[in-house]
């Protein structure tokens, strides 16, 4: 069967591959699965019908088979277990891969995330321009952690994982902030990331979307 | 072999219980699994020894027959794997049980961390009282769509998992603020969770550490 997943009928970032689906998408794309893609606009996303799917009136989500999941962490670790890639097929480095997407998405993406919604939303208020420098360091704090970590490594732990597909996904919004140029390492391993096939298919895909090529 | 995990060893918390390791701490207790703890101060945290174990200098880790993990998400999915609880045995169920872990870390968490930092650090900031009930009303946001699905269930998905050890441990964060009130739901879920017999023992220990009887 194949999986079905939601997108933005019309996506906030203008095409950038910014919105959660391409994350999915970039997994689907790289267990060389296919898949169908349902549009919502922001009026369907708090509907009855899309809260029972994602109870954060959110997208995106997945269906497959009659399994309904949302977040994208959990989907991404469906996908990878299911179709048996992105993960270390031993024990402890799946684990370890498991450890770089929560890390991607509960240490890494949450400042990253503040800076852009204090960019979107803060940016007419009196303080903006005096709390964006915190808001900075803190970001500054994480890349300098996982820069030294990375090293003159490819990827995070081994092969490349699940865990880089989330990393990945997250630093990706850092890229027209300037953040990243402190940081080589960091700024190689993002191109590494962006020039998988896989990645370049799902850009592609939801790139079209918001061109109007439809799903 | 017990496990290992690592702990502050002065919680900046006053041992309510809201650092990080109470979580691995409660999924050990869930599992009947004794453990270890290794107490460590800010500074060893950022020391080369501790960076090994965790990349972000942060408690708590976990360390296991030759595994090393960090990120609480991760070791809760391990502990609940390797000791065959917290988790349903189909596995819908079990991804879906997923899917709540990542909610509470990376839907619920952020804006309630926030909201938490901006107390602790821009408390004497000529904006903080404007800025407060934004962050609150981010919070309510999304404590209003998991009051919604809750509704009068006991937990998020069937019995206990993962998903409510970790959703209750981000709701936790809230007690002192005064938002959960409103969702009355939301608060007897939390109190169901604080009653369970593993979740006292897990408080229970970190409250002797903070009181100085040891680790």
């Amino acid at each position: 069967m194949t999986a079905v997943i939601t997108a933005f009928e019309r996506s906030p970032d203008g095409g950038r591959g910014l919105a959660r689906d391409t994350r999915i998408r970039w997994a689907l794309e790289e267990a060389g699965q296919a898949y169908e893609v349902r549009l919502v606009s922001f009026a369907a996303m708090k509907e009855p019908a899309h809260l029972a799917l994602h109870p954060f009136g959110q997208i995106p989500t997945y269906e497959d088979d009659g399994l309904a999941l949302f977040e994208t962490g959990a989907v991404v670790l469906h996908i990878a277990e299911r179709h048996g890639v992105l993960l270390p097929e031993d024990a402890a480095g799946r684990a370890r891969a498991i450890s770089w997407m929560f890390a991607a998405l509960n240490t890494v993406e949450p400042p990253i995330l503040e800076r852009e919604m204090a960019t979107y939303m803060e940016r007419d208020r009196r303080w903006h321009a005096e709390r964006l420098p915190l808001l900075e360091d803190r970001i500054r704090d994480r890349l300098d952690r996982l820069s030294a970590r990375l090293g003159e490594a490819d990827w995070l732990d081994g092969a490349f994982s699940a865990g880089d597909l989330m990393m990945a996904s997250v630093l990706l919004r850092l890229k027209s902030s300037g953040l990243l140029e402190a940081f080589p390492n960091l700024a190689a391993y993002l191109a590494r990331a962006e020039a998988r096939p896989a990645y370049q298919r799902a850009f592609a895909a939801q790139l079209a979307v918001f061109n109007g090529a439809g799903a």
